[in-house]
């Protein structure tokens, strides 16, 4: 057992699929979900997420030996800074935000000593939301990207690397900003792209969609409010990878009015070499 | 049984999934498979979807009472009026093209009047490629756009919207250009959008796709030479798709800039409401 005491801070499909795997791989004896909302902390302990469950931070955490916050990216960092003076000393904190560089950023700065911070970003998701959708093997053969910084400890930086392994993941290492910017990439364009696809589609139109629109809207299904976070504390990066694809959308856009068949074929070829390699 | 003889041009996953559901759902005794390739047309005979075949396009049209034209879009009229004066008094000539205003009027224009032509879109399909993927409930459920025009028989169109619905399609009908207009946004848009994001993407950060990238840019794998084809022909309409767009991605770059939670959230709703109506 690698940990007697895991506290997962915001038990939604991620920290449900947390609770699920740490439980099912035996990575913890015990664990404890934290969150606004009873109701939903009750639901992820009928569904075998958590153990018990608090809304009150303070005592959540208290004799944690990993807290994993999986809460919206927007509200990591003060989570993790209120917890601080109630987590024991030497506790692990660790969490599942989707942008990295902030969030290192000000705990790095806030917290203290006797907490040992790691960020980290599983890469796995869905559409959906809620503990209903958790499920154990979520981060099975999935990436979890650390990012570790000068500051970071090293001992601690092992732990949290075989936390992870522990729940399925392949570990990988980058900065902060490197993170963020290949995030912003790889997956919060194609979701903000997704978005406005999904907004531009007139209501008498919709009955002339087919699989190939569903596909590629299929993550504007998720929740606006976290996406929105995401936005707001990548909002950089994004932009620049918003102004890269609006220039190619730009040069996409002469190729099809010059109707240059040879160029489109090409285009169209250098993404199929692409997506073909990342299988299905 | 509502047709004797059914000739299929073209027999790749479209044509052969015709030719297995017109199988299955006994809607003819006989197909016919034509096709440049005698390798591929010989597979096709193997799986089912047709039960004889010719590289001889006169030959293949001979006796067919009904012929539908499944190849990429640049050639489907040009084969229709070399196929017409082989084909019997009376034949039926659809197609499965995914646009249908320039095909239409040339073969309004050009065929010979015992030739009679409905133009015809089954909204169904893949990024997967030959006869191999063809299935026989390809067609179940899916949409199949109709294009009559005021040159089009009556006897005709009902006989053709027959046809399509025994191959488990519900019908719907359309303008030739309102299908054009209609599917630059639902097909064509999405699909070279999903193809420059999966072309923007540089190697090194292939291992941080995750769910979302790879069902957004899904069709991106689709065949290069069959969409520069769609694009070429549907040219000013996804064109006027694409500036929409860029428009709306320009304004969603100030409001990431400006950093604006409210108005994301807004966004993003609004796509999710547009998406979740759409179902899986």
């Amino acid at each position: 057992m690698l940990f007697d005491s895991l506290t997962i801070v915001g038990v939604g499909l991620i920290g449900g699929s947390v609770g699920l795997a740490a439980k099912a791989k035996a990575a913890t004896r015990r664990v404890v979900g934290v969150g606004r909302n009873a109701d939903t902390l009750s639901r992820a302990a009928a569904l075998g997420a958590i153990d018990e469950f608090t809304t009150d931070l303070a005592a959540g955490v208290r004799s944690a030996d990993v807290v994993v916050f999986c809460s919206p990216v927007d509200r990591i960092a003060r989570q993790a800074l209120d917890a601080a003076p109630y987590a024991r000393p030497g506790a692990l904190f660790t969490d599942a935000g989707s942008t990295k560089a902030t969030i290192v950023r000000d705990l790095d700065a806030g917290l203290p000593a006797h907490i040992r911070f790691v960020g980290a970003h599983p890469l796995a998701g869905s559409e959906k939301q809620g503990p209903e959708h958790a499920r154990a093997d979520l981060f099975d053969g999935r990436v979890c990207v650390l990012t570790p910084t000068s500051r970071t400890d090293a001992a601690a930086l092992e732990r949290v690397d075989l936390f992870w392994r522990a729940l399925g993941c392949e570990v990988k290492r980058l900065t902060p900003e490197e993170h963020d910017l290949a995030l912003a990439t790889t997956s919060h364009l194609p979701h903000f792209v997704a978005a406005l696809i999904a907004g531009q589609l007139p209501e008498r139109w919709r009955p002339f969609t087919a699989t190939g629109f569903r596909d590629t809207t299929r993550i504007a299904s998720g929740d606006p409010r976290l996406w929105a976070a995401i936005a707001h504390e990548n909002a950089l990066a994004l932009a620049h990878a918003l102004d890269q694809f609006a220039g190619r959308l730009d040069e996409l856009r002469e190729v099809v009015l010059a109707r240059d068949t040879a160029e489109l074929t090409r285009i169209l070829a250098d993404a199929k070499r692409v997506r073909d390699a990342l299988g299905s």
